[in-house]
Formats: C-alpha cells, structure tokens, sequence
C-alpha cells in the first residue's frame, strides 16, 4: 500500500465531491510533467491526503487505478489552463471533522518530505505550486495519520476499512482473472462474504454465536478468524478458520474490536469496545467459554497479533 | 425468477457437494435432448428443486448462466453412459434436515406438473427416466416450498436470501457491462454495499441507529429502506432511502423481520422476531420513537408492503 499527496488548490470541492482525482497528461504546451504522469502509478487501495489552502481536509482511498478521463466540465473556469485530455483516479473520500495545518508540524514532517518533487517546501511549509499528485513515504503517511487521530480517529477507522474493502477487491479480480477451476474460483469468491461451502464447513465445526447463543442459522454470519484477504487459496474455504457469530459480534469480531482467547474467553480492545459491548449488551446472559479446537487456535492466534487492536485508540 | 427440478439419481452427491447440475449436450449417440436443452436456460437466481431416490432433498439457487463444461471426473462409471461435452450450471445447494417425498403428497402435486416433459409421473409418483431437467410452474415451485415450511423453514430462509443475492449480482454486472459514466457506476455498485455517496447521503439524514442509538459511523451499516435492487438509479443513492444501523439490527430490517411506523415505532413480524429482539435486547434503553420525514415514509411504505414479513412463519 502506498500513500499519496495531492494539491488540489482551485478543484478541491469538484475532486472531493466528485470522487475522484483528476490531472491532464501534459503541461498545456504538450510538456510531460512528473507530477501528472505520477497519477498512473496510483493502485486500489491505496492512501490518498488532501491538501488544499494549507490544510489537509480529507484522506481518501483509491478505490480503482487510473484511466483516460477528460476534464471534469465542473471545473469550469478553474480549469482553463489544464489541456483537455487527462487520467482520472477513483477516490472514496472521507471528510475530517477538523483539518489538519501541516505548517504547524513542520519539525515532524519536514524530514519525511521526498527530496525531489516535494508536495510542499520543506523550510516554509507552503504548497509547492508546481505539483500536482506527490509520491510519499509510508512513515510520513503514517505520521499524518497520528496526527489527525486525536480529532477525528473515526475517519481513520473508515479509512482503514475502506483500505481492506479495496484491496480484497483487488484480490477477488484477481482470482476471478486468474482463469482457474470456475468452480473453485466462485466459492472462493463466496467465502469473501461468508457463502457457500464456507460457511457450510463452518457450520460443521461452530452452531451458534459464541457471544448472543443464537443458533437460528438465518440471523448468523460466517465470519473468517483469519481475514480472507490474508488467508491462503485452503484457509479460506476451511471450516475451522471460521465462527458463526451474530452480525453486530461479527463486526467487532472482523474488526479487532474483540478476539477470544484459546479458552473462549473474550478479549476486549479498548474502552470503546468496551462501551459498545455494554450498549450492545454484549456477551448475553447465557454466555459460557467454550475452547477451541487446535486449528482453531492456530488461526486465531493470527487474529489476535494482526486483527485484534489492543489498547487502540479510536 | 423460474423454478427446475433436477433429477440427479447417481450424481446426486456429486452435483449437490460440487454446486453444480451439469448434463451432456446430446445423448451418446448424438441425438438432441430436450431435458439437457432445458439446462442452458436457467438464469442466476432461478430456484432448483433436487430430487433423488424418490425424494426431494436439497433446494438451491443458480449462482451463474450455464457454461461448456466437460463431464465431471468425480462421476467416475456413474457417467460412463453420458458425453463428455456437456453443460454446467454453478448452483448453491441447501440440503433440508428432512427430505420431502412427492408421492406421499401426490393428490397436491399432480395436478401442477407440466403435461410434456414431467419430472415425476403424474400417475405413480415415480421419477421419470427420460427427464435430467425440467422447468416447472411457479405455482408447483411455491406449493413445494410450503410442504417443505413446516419441517425446514430456515432453509427456505436462506433459499430467499440467496436467490436475493443471486439477482443483485445480476444487477450489479449489468450496471458494469452498461458502458455508463465510470463514477455514476462505481457510486451504484458501492451503494449496495451501503458505501460511497450513499453512506455519505444517508448520515446527513440519519446520525445513529434507531434502536441501539450507536452514533459512532465505524459502528453502524447503511441500509437501504427500498431493496436496491427494487430501486431506480437516483433511488439507491438518495439519502432518504436509508438508515444507520447497527448490524444485527440492519440484518432484522434487511430480511424484514422487522420494519417501522411513519412515527418512528418498531413492527415486529412474528414471535422468532420478537424472541431474537429479546436476545439480543432490542431496542435498547433509550430507544425513543423518532418520526420520519414524509420522504422517508414514501419508502417505509414498500419496505412495509414488499419487505416486512408480517405472519411469516420460520
């Protein structure tokens, strides 16, 4: 995964509303420029920050690579000096509820800055005018990250669950491209969402939620202890690599609000998992530990060092 | 949506455990059939009744078109009488916890098979030799469901569930293949998942969950009030036509185990619904019924007419 600045300056509102980030091939003389041949190198999945009028106000995720798009007609007059032809990128943007004024860091981010074709100058801090889409470091990208999440650590949450939606898109096109056994491309497929023969080997090793006791199949869902987009081609079809949870069980469960320990206990993250357990009334009154099976262990072993975020701040 | 009945005999455990029916294209000796014709008709989403010594035994939804398959190897001399060319239909078996014999409830049945081409024979009961496939009335296909209600309902339960996915993927392809506005398409596509614009549409009509009163967005779903798949283009990105939901409370209204009074008060279905609001201890403490906005009710309306299973019984 890879992060990328943009300076949107005039086009900001267009881009954002838009979705999207959008740049001509070329200076208006026909002149290649760095900065515009840059946006073909963005991938789903991918981090994107937005800076505009010395703020940072919106992170998105590519959601698809680039292709050939004119300009925006709602850039109208703000476009003028752009040529016509362009590449567009597909970007789910998520607005922060208080921008972020990279200015006031710049003893933190000035050292992360690229050396060549910088987003901004490293001694002021200002918008470098000659760039449009930078390139930058997963340090600096995670340093941005820091410093936004004490006033809005919900966008952050967004984006990290929009990150995983993209890249196990990604993934899926890719096995679907892949030209395997159609079958087995298809129940691969399927057991991203809990279908098919995953979720049948689930229901041989797991009958109920382990947190609400329900075992009326249709209010379950077959949720991976081992995330899908991590798990090999067998890990995902296997039924031990699995729970049957209720949906709200398995929305802390997929996050890494909760994980479970080898003896059934639950593992809570933070306070705020702990606030939606209670609101939620979360584990029900009928709930009992049950141990896990040893391949259950192994997965869930995985969950709880790369799922499971303890001592998170949200 | 079209409902077949499939008599498998040998290959029953192989078509059933493969999720699939597949037939030769011709008889050995090369000769059209009508019953393997039958096969390149179905449709994703069209009901499969699979019938076998005698017995139904398994109900699934065909996930894709047919496609030229060669005849599956794990036939073994079960299939030496067939070609190997052939067709296969990707099908999502749910096998029932008590199969259902048409004999014993012929009186019902006979009088709803089709005149040409009948799976079982309208005099005895008993399967008919000549026929892998046959297309039968909605009229048969809902009376076998309801003598299948009484001893398996959850099956039934997932039945509509999958047959409701099946046709959203077939929505969501032909909005791809449509050759629209990328942006418009991506927006429509991610909108079923409650993402994108839609997500972005409906938190500036609805902040928290109606019955758990969650307001932290990482928390909630954003479901659709009319289907998306019942909705028109502008319909499945308009913010009036959705609620954040917690899950477990998305997935009771999404299956319409529950739904709403325009004055904000919860319709409960049946006593399954009832007894899982119990379990799962909805709505919580502070629920407050909250009226909805005269677009809002405009959707409500269908959702309580087309989706709210008032007196279903599971």
């Amino acid at each position: 995964m890879n992060y990328w600045w943009v300076n949107h300056k005039q086009t900001y509102k267009h881009e954002v509303l838009g979705g999207y980030i959008w740049s001509p091939k070329t200076k208006a003389n026909g002149q290649a420029n760095e900065s515009y041949l840059t946006l073909t190198r963005v991938q789903p999945g991918d981090v994107v920050i937005s800076y505009a009028d010395g703020q940072i106000k919106a992170l998105g995720v590519a959601t698809g690579a680039f292709r050939e798009e004119g300009k925006p007609e709602s850039f109208g007059a703000a476009g003028d000096v752009w040529a016509t032809a362009g590449w567009l990128v597909p970007v789910e943007w998520e607005l922060l509820r208080q921008p972020l004024r990279p200015k006031d860091h710049l003893a933190e981010i000035a050292p992360l800055l690229p050396t060549k074709h910088s987003p901004i100058r490293k001694e002021t801090g200002d918008g470098n005018q000659g760039c449009y889409l930078a390139a930058i470091s997963s340090e600096l990208g995670k340093l941005l990250q820091r410093l936004i999440a004490p006033s809005d650590s919900a966008a952050l949450e967004v984006l990290a669950r929009q990150t995983t939606q993209a890249s196990e898109d990604a993934q899926e096109a890719a096995i679907v491209a892949s030209g395997g056994n159609p079958t087995e491309v298809e129940q691969l497929v399927r057991a991203r969402r809990g279908q098919g023969r995953f979720r049948i080997n689930v229901l041989a090793v797991e009958k109920r939620c382990r947190l609400t006791g329900v075992e009326l199949e249709p209010f379950l869902v077959a949720s991976h202890i081992k995330p899908w987009a991590a798990s090999s081609d067998a890990e995902r079809l296997d039924g031990s690599n699995g729970l049957m949870l209720a949906p709200h069980v398995d929305l802390l469960f997929d996050h890494g609000w909760i994980s479970f320990a080898d003896d059934g206990s639950v593992l809570v993250a933070n306070s705020e998992a702990a606030a939606m357990l209670a609101i939620w009334a979360l584990p029900g009154d009928s709930f009992v530990p049950i141990p896990f099976t040893m391949k259950q262990q192994g997965y869930l072993a995985f969950h709880r060092e790369h799922v499971f975020r303890k001592g998170f701040v949200l």
